[in-house]
């Protein structure tokens, strides 16, 4: 059996999601090919302990390391999104596969080099919009596609996240736009914006409106992924908090409504999805992920409604791999899924999506939505 | 047009209940006939600006009044379970059609009586079992009847309120045998004894267990209807709190319970209902009374699921002739559906359902449960 | 006991719930006056038997004679939006006390005339934005007004009904900009509105998008009220199907947005509202009305959760004068809560909220909306 | 550091649940110690490439290889029910320590041999009640435990999965005596009754029912752990498939019901516990594994309501060890939680709950339920 040598680059949230998936996917899927952790690497000096209790073969602090090794197939970025660019062109120009995490990159010019690199070198690419490995997200599309709700009328994503109702909340590096280029609007709106592009089709317009509710945080005396300790010093959030925008798509009527915020007190990760058309209506949410709300006007008249869904059957996208119906999958494992579809792409030497180029047009919706706040009107997305 | 005249003996929760339906059904239904309210009948001196303020023509303290007034059609009776029999017997006597709150009587030939008085005066008779008149419940029978759920398994009805959890709560007469018969298993149980009946069929063998959780509580220095106010003095509880039972239906295989308690903390009148067939399973909430949960292996397995069916359209039971869609009915409307069933059989000549009969049954049902619980052992309905 | 002698002019959808108020009022509520259903009007010569059945003394053609009925002190106006001005304005130079149904009128001229109208007159004036006499959003307003989710961040409202997703649907008044002045924008918008202002306060600016999905429909053959037959002639549909706006609050940072449509397959009447705050989100759909959701921060870390308040306590909005706890009200009871705050203000002579100016406002706010959907752009509410 | 050498019995639903633990806990956990998965042994050839699929060093067919191994530390038992008793016996002999999937084995002679063997060894076992190690389900002990919900009332366990209303369905292994001791009653009944015990204490009395609605099955062709394909003979199924009990505790007035069944059409896993107190009532639902209901009549009267915990907070059990809020959990996480316990109580030298007793109680309750139903009465647990 041929196999495939990892490099991942990152050990925070999406480091460890990623070393997860790595590690489990011959354990649900058949990948028909060695995945082998190879080295893992990450700016700090605790890598090396780190890499070897998720066993990593090798760790560095370097990834030109990674870059520069003959035997690494694949690059894995799940650093910082400042630096997403810089490795990326560098993997793709040695001829690696490469994984990035969502956003592709700060600026679309950044992005735009990236699709040219991995066009030129001919790698496999792929971004981390995980949410459509949820078994749940597929079959929606599935029931899209096949026609089941008829002519799409309406797209609403409302994602919502409350961490930051806390004053006390420390200015992190999601709140600064020098690291993270957007607020909500760049880091749960981007899921939305593809999720929008995966069920519907592409947007041609967005009105956006923007807010920053709370414009001074003390700055961090200490920082670590998703962990940051308040300090004395106040600083300037220079992002939005929450981020609203009515779309239009390209070539159709529907009519969409994208929301993301993080101040949706009492919502942890409310990613809620819904669609009406002319047949019927889906709705889901990240929260419950494993079910799939779906009315039908093709039920007979005195028995529709809304039915739950629970996406656990063999009959269900990714489902026959885990285990029995009713026992539910979590967050971690729609990133085995997505690996899964990774490894399977570059086994067959075949495209998978989503691919930098759904990055890059992520971020032009983005941008469009971004220049449609500050002048308060109405912008093409080109 | 005919008329049809009403005497009402109660003005409790029940009495107002009645009102209400006597008030509005000639708003929502068109019962060709007219419903005249005639005379209201309670043993307290405000009976009299009541009926006045309710609607009704007269008032009366003394119910004999009612039963002799050769213009009363109807007689309702919705005063306290312990004079349900001697009122019903008069006013069968008496030729008239009548109408009596649940539970039919205290005793079983107190009930058996009611029963033959009714047959042999050849008079419309109806029990209050008004959970027959919920659209949803209606709908449910109807999908069973029409085989939708296919052979039954499982009949489950669970019924919780919880209002006894505080031990300040007094005495009040629903607490005493003398004046109740049982605790929750004949208040809360005689509903869901019936509607096992409605939808099933006959309960044959009954294994119950019973439990008093405060034995001790203030004697009611003021009672009236709903509200009772402690007093000083404690009393003995000398009925049921919570009452739990398995049953077997005749000539089926369905496993059956049913749980009745007041301490079901949290819950105000959840009466849970859930019946599992071999095609489907549906599931009904009286605290969410318009809706019905409906499950169906008929489906594609990959939109299987259950559905929330809003019982509001005009093809479901009732509903014609309430709201437009999404526009929910009450608790009280229940009653206005019940009553156009009643005035409809008379005015047709007709029987209706359910009957002094069902209320009857109903009846032996509890008993043989009470003696079962008593007895520790399965007890035979006969 | 003084009485208050009522006219209604409309017999449909609204005239039959302002009935079902005035006659059940006093069953539930002590208004400590009479109220007399004295005369309904509606252009149709089945009046007369309607009003027969429904309980009103007399009955009439001609709205006229209600105004100039000495003895009426009430005009309740349910009728046609297009002749609710010239009703309201003639009933209040003749010295009544007039309760229109939204929308207040058709152009914002006429409404203001409304207004001032009744200002000049001094007669006590209400419209029928019935939602704020829902318990649960009246809980909601009191939550908020006592501080219980603080600094609000997000207004959402989302209406959704489904009916029109059927192309056969013919073109009723409710798809004709001659007779019901907007599509959805107005009918479910104004609600909407109302309920913006009633939790959060004015709205300064608008950004709106509509839509109208199917342009051509089968004019009617035959209508009346809400039902329509479809002909085979063909027409145009000259209003909005959906209609959604992102709004800016006077003074506040809160962010807003208001959807409508009649093209949500599967939601029959679900008006789901959620405000999130610095302290707790709350939650109201209209579909469960007897049902607030509420989320605290002020409770425990481990046990924060959105909790679902059954508002049906005697400590709740309205409700001790209704059932017992966990029996729920139906659509047409709000319309009772609704009168009864009406006939209060009245027999104590004070003023009553919404009134016109709230309508009138309410309109200001679906102009400026319209004229966003033309022109693109954000419009100020002035 | 020191390590930890495992020997896995099982290759199946729990030989995968098992390895997936072993493989990810040093990815969410500290453990301190090394985990490293020795040897798999299973009866079939597909041993040797599944072990190295999977991450194993070896392979064997023969589980005395494992017994023998001096270097193996941990016996890992997740192989078919008959022959638990044999190996655990002879791993306890040989000082290992023994983890064990429930039932502990078929019988109660076998059981208390095992719990014998494993005191006389002095040995670290453990029993495979994975549902303790669900974080909603710790919280509601912890809940419980804290006085949140006072004074239990009732509790209630039911377990329903719906696999079996296909008459179609082969006569599989579970649905033998001689292979699974009970049907319904041991296989889902074993977790209820040990929730019971987790969350309210010991079991004094059993009344149970229960029934076989499908009496003649196709005997398999092929049988392959959970997978069984129909063959052409027809064969007796001499097992229960549902069973309902009604339960008393030691010392307690609590009510308590068990009800199993794989007849609930619908249900995929729902195991629906219920726990109703004086001063609060909790609501778990596998199926919703990452939320627990709960209700406290210690909230303010008007805003009390069930409240949906969503179980991810750094406070919550186990939780700080996963996903940020809102990013759920799976079935096969909770092993990875009890996994960690395991080898945790190994490293200190400490025991650890559940263990092989709690199993031989298990199995007392669940022996004195099937004489209870098979002579009608009640029996107690002794």
């Amino acid at each position: 059996m041929k196999s495939l040598k990892v490099g991942l680059i990152g050990h925070k949230f999406m480091g460890r999601a990623h070393t997860h998936a790595y590690t489990d996917v011959s354990l649900f899927f058949t990948p028909e090919i060695e995945i082998v952790k190879k080295t893992l690497c990450a700016n700090e000096e605790s890598v090396t302990s780190l890499a070897h209790k998720w066993g990593w073969q090798n760790s560095t602090m370097d990834w030109n390391d990674l870059v520069n090794d003959p035997e690494i197939d694949i690059i894995d970025i799940a650093a910082p999104s400042s630096i997403h660019a810089e490795i990326a062109i560098a993997a793709a120009k040695a001829g690696k596969h490469v994984f990035c995490e969502k956003p592709l990159a700060l600026t679309l010019e950044d992005a735009k080099k990236m699709v040219d690199a991995v066009k030129v070198a001919g790698v496999v690419n792929m971004i981390g919009f995980n949410y459509r490995r949820v078994p749940a997200l597929t079959l929606a599309r599935q029931l899209i596609q096949d026609g089941e709700i008829g002519e799409v009328f309406h797209f609403r994503g409302i994602y919502q996240q409350g961490w930051l109702v806390d004053p006390g909340f420390p200015l992190a590096w999601r709140l600064r736009k020098e690291a993270a280029g957007y607020g909500s609007h760049g880091d749960l709106g981007a899921h939305v914006i593809d999720i929008a592009r995966y069920l519907i089709g592409e947007i041609d317009e967005i009105c956006c409106m923007q807010e920053t509710f709370i414009n001074e945080r003390p700055k961090p005396k200490l920082e670590d992924g998703l962990v940051a300790i308040a300090g004395k010093e106040m600083g300037i959030v220079d992002v939005d908090d929450a981020s609203a925008s009515l779309i239009r798509f390209t070539g159709k009527k529907t009519m969409g409504y994208i929301e993301v915020t993080r101040y949706g007190t009492g919502h942890k990760n409310e990613n809620r999805i819904e669609v009406n058309g002319s047949k019927g209506t889906i709705i889901f949410n990240m929260e419950k992920m494993n079910d799939l709300e779906f009315y039908s006007i093709s039920d007979k008249e005195h028995i529709q409604g809304f039915r739950r869904i629970q996406v656990g059957e063999g009959s269900h996208p990714y489902m026959s791999n885990w285990w029995p119906a009713g026992h539910i999958i979590g967050f971690g494992d729609t990133f085995v899924n997505q690996v899964f579809d990774f490894i399977s792409a570059i086994r067959d030497g075949k495209k998978v999506k989503p691919d930098f180029m759904d990055g890059y047009i992520c971020q032009k919706v983005l941008d469009a939505g971004q220049r449609s706040a500050e002048e308060r009107e109405w912008i093409k997305v080109e």
